[in-house]
């Protein structure tokens, strides 16, 4: 997508990638919305660091990202051994994102099967690919979405208000996002529509990365505090919520930042149509409640106490909120039930929670 | 309560104030929890401005700063013009609060009947008076409170898990508090308890605030953020949510901090008791629809995007979270309806939302 006019990936290799060392560069998300700075990761410890830090967030940007540590992984040692302890460490990076095991599992299957001295190119063309699907998958999203939208403008006089949680946009995936993916299909086609955009403490990724990207590309958006995301649907000031996930179970249960929960109980408390937006891979098969089975990130009390941004003097800074040692909990995702979910917008169609399972075999990516 | 050893309220005149002209002293709760700062207060202005920058906040404290409002204004001049020119000035300085009316009404008619010659020291009485009956309710409050914690924690091994929301503790009456009343009474009478704070944005008074003053006390307390709250509940980490409230309406529908609607919501879908506990000024016996009758302060987008802290080096200072020209929306309250609402503790006792109407008329301080 665009940033200042020039279109954009949230991550590519290098030139040359394939013929020398060389690295992968990220657009360095923490830094945004105040600084658009590009950053050149070269081995595999670098990734992982960049996906610990949430320089590059997002399930489907986690999995390219992944992905590519492996091509750099292989760049370092394209043994056996190293390819297993890549793949081992890149999965523990995050252990929320499904995307990221599926990516990191691809590609050792794939490099598995070659010999060490093929291992570095086709790891190079594997990540490629990946990305290449990933964008595919979320026109395809856009578009199953964007049907949707139109139903529900069609039903209304005035502009359609749409709620979104944290940043599924572009920045979160390799390009158009997924829960953003139908807004910018539907922008585009000049249906008259708006975004609430919930700033998603702790890490703020709506106010400092939804809000960009809606702003850089001219969807009409209004950021407001995560609690006032009920009183919003409560006045009729909702049409419709969708969110992104980070692991969708089989059954229907949405895994998704922290907070999605609530806005679904408001939305099933008031009657708003309320979808998960993610590619096929994000829809773990082995799962069947995600209450019980997914282990949910336990993340730095230091997101929450110390919060980044600038200073009146344009000083990128963080301040400190909390009374000294105040104990912090952060877990960073919660579990919506499928019973509060409308339904699953994947590339394949959209579905009711209950009928993800009659998804065929052959098309299940994950 | 106690701030570094010493015992203070949040609010108290000084000395001499019934003699000659003089001030009212307030803590700057803008400054907390990095700076412990006694502000004077002078003049009605003053009293407005600092109700107005939430120097002074709480329905109960704010109604307390309003008397003392009044009484700073008849120090300037006690006309009849001047006493009511004041009332309605107070009263418009925060459309939410029913308890600032409520005071400063009293206040009104008070005075109204005396001579001008009477009015200034009468003004500084019925102010302490009010101040005093505020301490009253929230210590019979928290005593009505108190056997609903006992209840529950006869019922459980382990320490009891409380949540509230936003800050309705001493900071925001005279004294003890109005949701930490019961708080502090149960951790006084050696019942094992322990907090969850939400954050509370946009202003953050759950973690500058209640944090602050439950650690100034000793009890167990954790700060989370808002959209943690539904993950807590649905992982059984929650026995019991206390808020306080700025408006309940007759029928039990609760106007507080924004955010307390979606609280309910999870409290509600995960089968424990919510409560909001009040003084019954802060009932609103003229209304009957919270959602219909109650008016929504919208307050500045500042406070959303401009974050206060304390910076690594100590020094305070705030940052900016949004990218430029963002719009934003915000809304300073919500109305939890009383279908979600488990009681209501007041100082005549606990009531369930539709049983608040056999609260005698005599009883009725509103």
């Amino acid at each position: 997508m665009l940033v200042n006019q020039q279109q954009y990936r949230t991550i590519w290799p290098n030139e040359n990638a394939e013929l020398s060392l060389s690295g992968v560069s990220i657009i360095d998300q923490t830094k945004l919305p105040h600084r658009f700075e590009i950053v050149t990761i070269q081995s595999l410890e670098q990734m992982i660091d960049a996906i610990n830090n949430m320089q590059v967030r997002g399930a489907p940007l986690i999995g390219a990202a992944a992905a590519y540590g492996v091509a750099l992984a292989m760049q370092q040692d394209a043994s056996d051994l190293y390819l297993n302890h890549a793949v081992k460490q890149l999965i523990h990076s995050r252990p929320t994102a499904v995307n990221l095991k599926w990516a990191a599992q691809r590609m050792l299957k794939k490099l598995l099967d070659l010999s060490v001295a093929d291992r570095l190119s086709a790891a190079w063309r594997e990540a490629a690919a990946i990305c290449d699907e990933d964008v595919e998958l979320n026109q395809a999203i856009g578009g199953h979405g964007l049907m949707l939208i139109k139903a529900l403008a069609a039903k209304k006089p005035s502009r359609l208000n749409i709620m979104t949680h944290c940043n599924a946009g572009w920045l979160a995936t390799v390009d158009f996002g997924t829960a953003l993916a139908p807004i910018y299909a539907a922008h585009d086609a000049g249906i008259a529509l708006h975004v609430w955009v919930g700033e998603t403490r702790p890490r703020n990724q709506g106010a400092s990365l939804t809000a960009w990207e809606l702003s850089q590309h001219g969807v009409p958006h209004t950021v407001i505090s995560d609690n006032a995301g009920g009183h919003l649907m409560q006045q009729g000031d909702v049409d419709m919520v969708i969110v992104g996930a980070d692991r969708v179970t089989s059954t229907g249960d949405v895994c998704n930042k922290i907070g999605t929960y609530l806005k679904a109980l408001a939305a099933f408390d008031q009657n708003i149509p309320f979808y998960a937006a993610v590619p096929s891979p994000t829809i773990d098969w082995t799962m069947t409640n995600g209450l019980k089975d997914i282990e949910i990130e336990q993340r730095s009390p230091r997101e929450l106490s110390w919060i980044n941004g600038m200073l009146a003097n344009g000083e990128l800074a963080e301040v400190n909120i909390l009374p000294p040692n105040t104990h912090v909990a952060n877990p960073a995702f919660d579990v919506t039930p499928a019973r509060l979910v409308t339904g699953i917008i994947t590339e394949l169609g959209v579905y009711a929670p209950d009928q993800l399972k009659t998804i065929p075999f052959i098309n299940r990516l994950g």
